[in-house]
């Protein structure tokens, strides 16, 4: 791992990949008291950052091991970007799908040519059809976020931030997997100058805040956050990267999610999902820290089921 | 009125208003079966094409007449655009605004330094308020759509989106007061190459589809749609020009409105305004005339009451 091998990471994907736009807002800046850069995933392919180590972990496959397929568990986007970058390359992906999961995800993931098989909404559940699949088709498993070439593929956001703006004094990520994090702060270490990598997370799925306390992976007692795509937890590959790179994180409460996640619509004019919102949440929840301070924040995604969206 | 007026208006506007951008989605030209070029007004200051008109009518005023300030009557848009415009223009605001405005923009008023006065929520009495307002304070009395200048000012949407791509077969804009398309229509005369100019508006108040038909301006029976920014009527400055200028105007249903403004948000990841969403609703509603044609659609603000919007 160096800053070479994020450099081919980022070549090896480029053709598959947006290089995002990145917005900034007087206005947010006047209410949050930093200068704010925001990396706008949402308008990434498939509509999130997963896209980038989703296409990035499959193309690091052999040839032999594409031919057998793709197989992984997600909540929802990284289903639809692994389906999509699949797709992209010729190769077949099996999406195992918690059966809560939103149906405008369920539908893109059909839509981009993904096999879907149902599991319950827990870790054990998606883990064993994951491991059926393997078993039966001879697919090769990619997780989410505990997988270095995802990690590495994420990273390439945090990249393309840092080339424009190669002065920031901290990025800002959301913490679900720590997939996101943790690239993010392989890219903050090697492309920026002193560029602390800084976490939000839901204040009721505080995995990522008590591990890095206790130094040991924590679990979280419910799931049940808005942020829909930070309900799992870290794994072995991402939590030392976060415990080498991440300087802190930032926890913040669900009220705190939705009127984040409203300011960013109203002001930017754009769609975020709920897990962008909390990236933008921890900024607000603590804004002494980032007084002055010019500051990346990765709005993660936009993909939101506007049937369930409520602002009030 | 001639090509060369039009360039000095978009001269004189352009350090004050953003050069927006033009967004494209594979799937919604999939679904539409044309090629489409959005025109992202929801991204212009204050979030609406109308700041365009709106600087550009200021700064036609003599110092004299700036001194004294403007004023005007809006549903909305106009009376951010105007205060806005106003405020970057050293000039004082003077907005009439009726008392069933959507909160938001009432707020962006007050924000911009904008001076309200409320009143009914019909034409007569708005109109009798901003003549007070004249008669008072010897403001200039500027019109939301019904003013040459104000016209010359939105034009500049169309003629930025024309430099870009100067092969487009037709530009789309909804119709409201009629300043807007008006704009648009003497864009496409000038600077398109055969291109036509074809209006959007809500069947509940398709004043404009029949006036253009009778010959003469027609009013509505109703004001009742979602898409708030199309409630005005035409007026006798706009009207001659989308006489000779407009090929045709498609009626969309207020179903086929929030349908479209879902696929736009979906898809685009973007917040667009209802009276936006009429402009993409009636390409879908006309499909068979559109398919294989190089489509501009003008989204002309992203101005939305979060806590009344329901998609279902």
């Amino acid at each position: 791992m160096n800053k070479q091998t994020l450099l081919e990471t980022r070549q090896r994907i480029s053709a598959y990949v947006h290089n995002t736009p990145i917005c900034t807002s007087h206005l947010l800046d006047d209410i949050s008291g930093g200068k704010l850069f925001f990396k706008c995933e949402n308008f990434q392919k498939m509509g999130a950052f997963k896209m980038r180590g989703a296409t990035n972990a499959i193309m690091q496959l052999t040839k032999a091991q594409q031919e057998r397929g793709v197989v992984t568990h997600s909540s929802g986007n990284f289903a639809q970007a692994l389906s999509l970058a699949a797709k992209n390359l010729g190769v077949t992906a099996y999406i195992v799908m918690p059966k809560n999961a939103p149906k405008v995800k369920r539908d893109a993931v059909l839509g981009y040519g993904g096999i879907i098989t149902d599991c319950e909404s827990n870790i054990k559940a998606r883990e064993e059809a994951a491991a059926q699949i393997v078993a039966e088709k001879g697919a090769t498993f990619i997780h989410p976020s505990n997988d270095l070439n995802v990690i590495l593929g994420n990273a390439t956001a945090a990249m393309e931030l840092l080339e424009v703006h190669p002065d920031l004094n901290c990025i800002i990520s959301p913490v679900g997997g720590g997939g996101l994090i943790a690239g993010t702060a392989l890219a903050a270490h090697y492309f920026g100058t002193q560029c602390k990598t800084i976490g939000g997370e839901p204040m009721v799925t505080d995995d990522a805040f008590r591990s890095l306390q206790t130094g040991q992976i924590e679990t979280n007692i419910t799931t049940n956050t808005i942020a829909d795509g930070l309900r799992t937890q870290l794994g072995d590959i991402n939590f030392p990267i976060l415990q080498q790179h991440v300087d802190h994180i930032i926890r913040v409460e669900e009220e705190e999610i939705v009127k984040a996640m409203r300011l960013l619509w109203e002001r930017l004019k754009i769609v975020v999902e709920p897990s962008s919102a909390v990236a933008f949440a921890a900024v607000l929840k603590n804004k002494a820290y980032f007084k002055g301070k010019k500051v990346g924040i990765i709005l993660s995604g936009g993909n939101v089921d506007l049937d369930t969206l409520r602002f009030s």
